[in-house]
């Protein structure tokens, strides 16, 4: 059985890697990832070939992940996050399919179609962003990507307009890049059309990582020099409150329990 | 340190129940939860004080987390799934809200001000889905819950229209319950206006669980009668694929990679 794992390892910490990715990574001989990812796996690395493309290369990532698995080696593909999220998953069946098409080839000694695919998935920033502040996430949210190197950026303001009016909870993934930096600017000014200024938004850096650092701030606050490639921008709908207790702040979207909540001495430990 | 673990055990399978949730687990006396997600749990739960409450009781359910912790008993609230998505990590906070506002009380003995809560997300079901079955969430996605007991139907519907006519991969939960079965229905109906016959439809029901059904249909197929409560309902957008090898049928969400495919001779391994 040739065999491809395409795995997301969770926002970096190693508590948060799933036991069927901790497997699937002990069973492959060879990993293909972005160094950073390979180095928050740690110890996991060690006696494996490893295959560190930079980023911008992730069609060849891709490439040489199902090259070496239809070559015989059992390898994982493996991004932080959830790698079907915004990641390298979706790359590995655009590249099947155009293979099966005839419009990928490879040679006949690696035959990309006898390969097992198994994707398993990891714990996403947006997630790892909501727990650490609470529950952003209660209820109906969207995740947009703000990189038009793919995507036009008018598809993408098409869908920041359409999740502004109806009120959506709003995950940013890439948010900014080097060379990208108006674009979170312009989703900024978007959103406060149609969402008070004082609108909850989470910034989470390097997620569960040694160096996280995660914040909350108004949509009116929201400062694009404090966002870089590693953060997720967390926008909470008309709905989302922030509250205080003690030194700790917390952030959540509630569903509507509170209609219907009942004097309290109903239950008792 | 009084401890409430607000804990997300995944979709069903313990090898996809995080570490850090594992010894949440291992560290609480009481467990409270749905029974289902306890029994999950297996071996977890034995020498722990279960508190099983139905559907229905989740404020309940929530309070006497609360009350457990605030009375010095290391507790673990869990749900399956992300326990901060359309679950039960928003209402442990909407009620400590109300506490701090007064609207919510409890006796002298159990002061949830005092509680240290950590919240830990596990995989979604929409996650689960989408990686059985390939990555139909490798692009701009939504999560929507079809549940109008606590949310006004026009505003579910709104949100529809509006992701319906962005073009976001759209993920329903709580698509349909014992009582509620017209919801999913309209909402096909309001795809079906901006969105293709033959738009991928993944249903997957138990995901991960022993008895496990993934399948995928086309939109216009999609028939309200094979989905239940346990199912979670995955529309692709109109750029989403579906396609066969040999006996395997793949669905993904490019992210545009193709655009830009050079020719495959430039990598092999």
């Amino acid at each position: 059985m040739k065999r491809l794992y395409v795995l997301g390892s969770g926002p970096g910490s190693e508590l948060m890697i799933t036991p069927q990715v901790e497997q699937a990574i002990a069973a492959s001989s060879d990993l293909v990832a972005y160094g950073l990812y390979l180095e928050l796996l740690g110890e996991r690395t060690r006696d494996k070939t490893l295959h560190d493309l930079p980023l911008g290369e992730e069609i060849e990532r891709a490439r040489l992940a199902l090259n070496l698995a239809a070559a015989g080696k059992p390898t994982a593909l493996i991004s932080s996050g959830d790698i079907g999220i915004f990641a390298m998953a979706t790359l590995v069946f655009e590249l099947l399919e155009r293979r099966l098409s005839g419009a990928e080839t490879e040679s006949d000694d690696h035959d990309w179609r006898q390969v097992d695919i198994q994707v398993m998935p990891g714990i996403s920033a947006m997630q790892a962003a909501a727990a650490s502040m609470g529950a952003a996430l209660g209820h109906d949210f969207c995740a947009v990507s703000l990189s038009d190197l793919l995507t036009p950026w008018e598809t993408i303001e098409t869908r920041i307009r359409a999740v502004a009016a109806a009120d959506f909870v709003i995950a940013f993934y890439n948010p900014v890049s080097r060379k990208r930096r108006w674009q979170l600017a312009r989703a900024k000014e978007l959103l406060l059309q149609r969402r008070p200024a004082d609108t909850p938004v989470i910034l989470g850096r390097n997620l569960t990582r040694q160096d996280e650092r995660v914040s909350v701030c108004t949509l009116a606050q929201l400062d694009v020099e404090q966002v870089d490639m590693l953060t997720l921008v967390l926008v909470g709908s008309s709905a989302t409150r922030c509250f205080q207790n003690g030194d700790k702040q917390w952030v959540y979207t509630p569903r509507g329990y509170a209609r219907k909540l009942t004097p309290p001495e109903s239950v008792a430990p």
